[in-house]
């Protein structure tokens, strides 16, 4: 039987005009997570939200925040969003210089550290750092830009992360985003993610039956 | 008899989770514009939220918007917004070397070009871009930081964009925004603001008597 | 009699595939000077060109080199378009907190010191360096961007600046650029120009008589 | 009998290998105050000074510790040098868009606020913020350059800050800093300065006698 | 036999008071592309030409425009240079941390895409984007700066590349640039390089009987 | 026998007010190299010192110093820091793209050329520009952050680029610096190192007993 993955239905492709119930809808739906995109307009162009939108969340569910800050220079965030209630934390090594320290910094902070790797980004970056990991997160699309389908070497890179985490020993998540959808989940899963990041594919139509049918995808296959 | 000012609250203190709602009520309670705060985290020290979730809320309202673009570069954005939805569009002149060009591109694109003073730029840069304004934004606070008192000596500035205005022959809204309650909406006014925009003023309580409160407060002063 | 303006095409709007033949063309024709244009893609969202192609020119007349740097931070190259055969370097105030510095340096250098003023610039910034200054630049169109036409107002604004240069007992230039032509001549010379810059007025047709009426429209008018 | 102004000389011109004793010499021969020139290297092209060097100063001297700081952005830095025992911290306008919050948090932390005027910069924003200022400084050299001398044009400037400072009602300190000596000291004061930032002056020769020098000049005038 | 290289003249090192001369005679004298060098004076020390300069070129030949894109970020640029006429578009992994949306883009969009590595760039990124590059351009100086020679462990770098492209099928072409003369082609060739950019060695003298050096190069070594 | 590693005190940890006084004792005490190290507050969140400081310290020793930049961009500094007494002039990757040109214009300036690596840099740099290092700096803690310990994932690092040197033949130092005492000295050295920075452990107590201590440890191991 195949591992079954954690769900993270992002709300960047939720009704933003009612977040809170949304935010219920997916904890009532079997969420494992809310994945939250935080975008700057300057690491990426596009500007989502920030910490007190998703802090006026935090009273509408009690399932983990994991939040992908696509934000540079990122340093001065962390406490931010770790006091708006953020239990995950995920940065680009692209967002600074001092990775390391930031991983430490957001562990410092009680909050669960991930580090996030664009589809051009080399995973050189994660064997320095793989102790201070609680999640590596492989972008499957490019972030901060619309109308993107998974990029398919993505399953590659997938694979080359689960080595780099078993070698080491690390229990950290392995996380996939863009474009995830039950056709390619136990691709996912089976290339060693056990966390997935959907968006459309959750919130159009019946969002239990989107969240189960991913969940049930790797076994399906 | 007094000028009756526009009310213009802040999305910015309402209640993110359910902001469909939000502007719903605003409308219901008698509010003429629908403030939108944009904040990219560079401009200011805060991050706040971008077109996507003011696109969100534009079915829900047929006021304007009026958004308030705390970004730099400004340049790059103005389209995006005015997609999503914004009537009006007011920029910093911090923002950019172009401003002149930055208020022409904003009427191109089919909005009204607003100008935002923060408490410590000079108006100088108004008479230079007089005739390309439909709103000016005097900053009675300083944008992105929290706890802060209206600053006194906004009346100073508020009568002298009053003043430019007027020599001009320019029908441009005069706006402030920053710390307005009931209490010193009259002394706004009295020195020359058609447009007051109002956060926790407005959203604690009853949305429609504080509305109503600050529109009454020039006749009754 | 009216003054007889300088006339100073800019090779923005020549043949760049043979800047040489223009060059040497437009001296032929009786300019001035030659205004170069120059643009990084980051202080104006366009890029012209550099030291090199300009140095390229310096061999194919003996006009005065017009140069307009549209760069930011804009003190690392007045050595290099000094070098590069510049007489005149202009730079914005907008270029960097130092501007009282770069002028002084561009004098040390060798070269004529010009300050120019973007559309939405005020003059305020010219008060200070008043003695420091050999040209004043007005810009009569948003510099860097496109299809652009003479702001009216930019009258008003060489006014300004033409008051400010009497009272300080300047001798310098006061020059305009912006979709300048010989409708327009008249009206910049009597606000006070003594210098114009010129575009495609000047490259479509015959450069001699283009020019000619450039510098006959002030008497004409 | 004239004003007798603060000397203030600055460390930059002192010897480094031997900080704590130059700054008791500076005490020891009468000098109000002592000032610290902190460069980042990015606001202006040279590096000084940070935080540990300075408070590593402080039990040397009970004299105020007057700190210009050419650093930008500079609101993350106003806490550190505050902490590093700074009794007055001055900014210029062009380090950040929030001049005036940056003056109100200088002041929240218990320190002096001065504002500092570059030779080419405007004094228009003194005007919207004259009462958060508890210092104006004019630089009468551009700072971080080397080799230069007194700008003379600096006696009119502190003329106007002198004209703006009173018509408020402001006790704010007025100095002056670049090229000062018992040569223009006089006029310094006599133009409404009354406090001088010194720095080779000082520290060639016998330092008491350099600093009654430049307290008695306005007198000797 | 060996590889006859493709031979792509920098027009950096032609005559640029006389482009369209200089591109027609390449055209007669057998070169394969042309080498448009594009610099921002921000990712390299020097400005070199835009868009628009390269788009006057475009009726004087019908060979390929190969542009090496040394702007940071890039990926504003891409448009523009495409309209004006580039059939390559060649971009650095350090101008931005999208690269690989990027080479989509430049794909998109129509060109040719390639990825550039400066002399001290691992080719790690290489393998994440191998299947979006058309072309890999290996550089055999620092761009940006003047009076370098080949670098002579670009070799090993060239067979590196040229190891991934052929373990991964890729078809794309491996360009070198910087100090290529008739002297280190072979070398270039033999390590697995089919595309020579070359500078002055093709300008000094007859273009023809240079170029064809360069491509005969390799089997007379 | 084990290598006997060169001891490189920090002068980041003496006393700032007498750094004359200190740097004479750390020579007197048998330090090899005087360590520097500079800070801009921008690559990382700390100012220190710069040229000047530095400067005022050459005549007080005959040892090198040993100056590590923690600026960015690097490549304005190299020659200020040269003429102020470096003898090696070690950089950060992430400083500026163009770290191979970098790295030669400081042998050009007559210095040692040093390349540091953060704790989260990947050495596959180190790879492409080994034959242009003299020394390799592994950082075991973060730049720029207080109160932090010896990280002990970078013996395994030091190892690692002990192995690229010895395979490329190279002679360079091999230094660490963070949180280096006389309990980890034997275990850096047995892992490849030869020099040893160190801060408040050659500070407290007798400077040369404690340079002994780090000295002597590999043999007592």
């Amino acid at each position: 039987m195949a591992v079954t993955p954690l769900i993270c239905p992002s709300i960047l492709a939720s009704d933003f005009s009612r977040l809170g119930e949304e935010v219920r809808a997916l904890e009532a739906a079997g969420a494992d997570w809310v994945h939250v995109d935080v975008m700057d307009g300057h690491f990426v162009p596009n500007i989502t939200l920030g910490p007190d939108i998703m802090k006026s969340l935090r009273p509408h569910t009690s399932l983990p925040f994991d939040v992908h800050l696509m934000v540079a220079p990122v340093d001065p965030w962390l406490e931010a969003f770790r006091e708006a209630g953020a239990d995950i934390l995920s940065v680009h090594p692209e967002s600074g210089p001092h990775v390391h320290r930031t991983l430490g910094r957001i562990r410092q902070l009680g909050a669960k550290a991930g580090l996030v790797f664009n589809p051009g980004t080399p995973l050189s970056i994660l064997e320095e750092v793989v102790d201070l990991v609680d999640l590596v997160l492989i972008m499957s699309v490019n972030p901060g830009f619309g109308g993107q389908k998974f990029i398919d070497s993505s399953l590659r890179k997938i694979g080359a992360a689960r080595a780099i985490l078993d070698r080491a020993g690390s229990a950290a998540h392995l996380q996939v985003d863009g474009g995830v959808t039950s056709a390619n989940a136990a691709a996912c899963v089976a290339a060693g993610a056990d966390a997935l990041v959907a968006g459309s594919f959750v919130f159009k139509g019946d969002y239990a039956a989107n969240i189960a049918a991913l969940k049930a995808a790797p076994d399906a296959a």
